[in-house]
């Protein structure tokens, strides 16, 4: 795909490019800035789901970041929303944290819809979760991310859970977070922009990146976070572009 | 395949087939005493891997069961043989409870050998083994099995586990126990038998049947343990005979 020269709208992820943890990637604060003072859309897409959106915000703004409520788009929020519109009565394989804002699970459950866990993905948790989808409950995933960088290194993210319970229970997830073309969508319809004149940057060439580029959007592939050699040399997505850092990715714009 | 008439050898799977949980299935314990009494060669094949030989054993007696140690192959067994016959250095996944029949894990370790830890999957034993498989290192798997069936309803076993780290660092793992063909060669070749004069009987279509038979050993599925009707129907596998339970397989052979 080719990159617009002049987008409206930016799409953003954040862990892995502009923050590491509770650091700033270098040069990613006044960039931020900078590409806010021109007076493009921003929206901010992340597939985190153990913690809330308003601590991701609160967290955000602590390393130094402007960033508002509104413009954070969680694939918790795409969860609610798609066990709304689907009219499903869930039981949630959630992170604690966040389970305020789903609300309880149904005593009388039709979907298991899991994020990512962490730490609670116990045994208990995951089998409980198993029989439901034996019993042939479906399975939706808030994500299905691999793995992302923490500061001590790469971390397992949802994903692995995820497929191992496609694979004990022999079921197929729908996922509602990145690479969802809906998740890309909601983002330019809250800023009534369409996909050619929108960006994506990320680290992620699957979920980021190959995501976006399935919904229309170009995508810019940053070298921080996640990011690995071998993922500009990806089999089936070609980023619009690949630059070292979200700096570099936004220069253009200004 | 075709069923031999008179095999030399029965090879028999445990959970399922002989006993679920703490109780006999129904007629198993006088079909086994009268199937020994004909002198055909006997091996018990288990993927079983979260409780030592031995422990397993003294279980099947107390059940009712006459069973002797040397005349059970256990996944466990089969990993300490390949770790052995291939020079790795193991980082043991294992449940507590067969980790002194294995010895420590290596500092230094060049594999990653999983058994079914049960709830000692936790997070930091799976981001531990999914550090390794992501610097490089290879996955060896005790099995790959989907679930087993317990007392209270059907149980998540360790293949959603291995194919979590599977997707999540990009590797295919060893399965050393069953469907491995080693796996049943080494039963036979204890017993001195030719695989087509031997059968087995398991409740797993895929890793009983499916590995049985691409060993050249007829393989009989019972309808106990984790068996699902579906399972008559398997796209790819068809078992040389189906049959309602041990004592209904082993009848022929009287």
């Amino acid at each position: 795909m080719h990159l617009p020269p002049n987008p409206k709208a930016v799409l953003i992820d954040l862990a892995g490019v502009l923050h590491v943890g509770d650091e700033a990637i270098a040069g990613a604060i006044p960039a931020l800035r900078a590409l806010r003072a021109t007076g493009r859309g921003l929206r901010f897409l992340t597939n985190t789901t153990r913690t809330p959106r308003s601590t991701l915000v609160q967290r955000l703004r602590a390393i130094g970041f402007e960033i508002e409520d509104d413009e954070v788009l969680t694939a918790p929020m795409a969860a609610r929303d798609y066990v709304r519109s689907h009219g499903l009565a869930p039981h949630w394989l959630v992170h604690p944290d966040i389970a305020p804002d789903l609300g309880a699970s149904s005593p009388n459950p039709t979907a298991v819809v899991m994020g990512d866990a962490g730490p609670y993905f116990t045994f208990e948790a995951m089998n409980t979760a198993f029989r439901l989808l034996a019993s042939g409950l479906p399975l939706i995933a808030m994500a299905r991310n691999r793995y992302f960088r923490e500061t001590d290194g790469l971390t397992l993210d949802m994903g692995a859970y995820v497929a191992g319970l496609e694979f004990a229970a022999g079921v197929t997830a729908t996922v509602v977070g990145k690479p969802a073309q809906a998740y890309f969508e909601a983002a330019l319809s809250s800023l009534g922009v369409a996909p050619h004149e929108a960006v994506m940057i990320g680290d992620d060439v699957t979920d980021d990146i190959g995501g976006a580029q399935a919904a229309g959007i170009a995508g810019i592939l940053v070298r921080t976070g996640k990011f690995r050699p071998q993922d500009e040399h990806h089999d089936v997505i070609t980023p619009a572009a690949v630059e070292d850092d979200f700096a570099a990715a936004i220069i253009p714009f200004l």
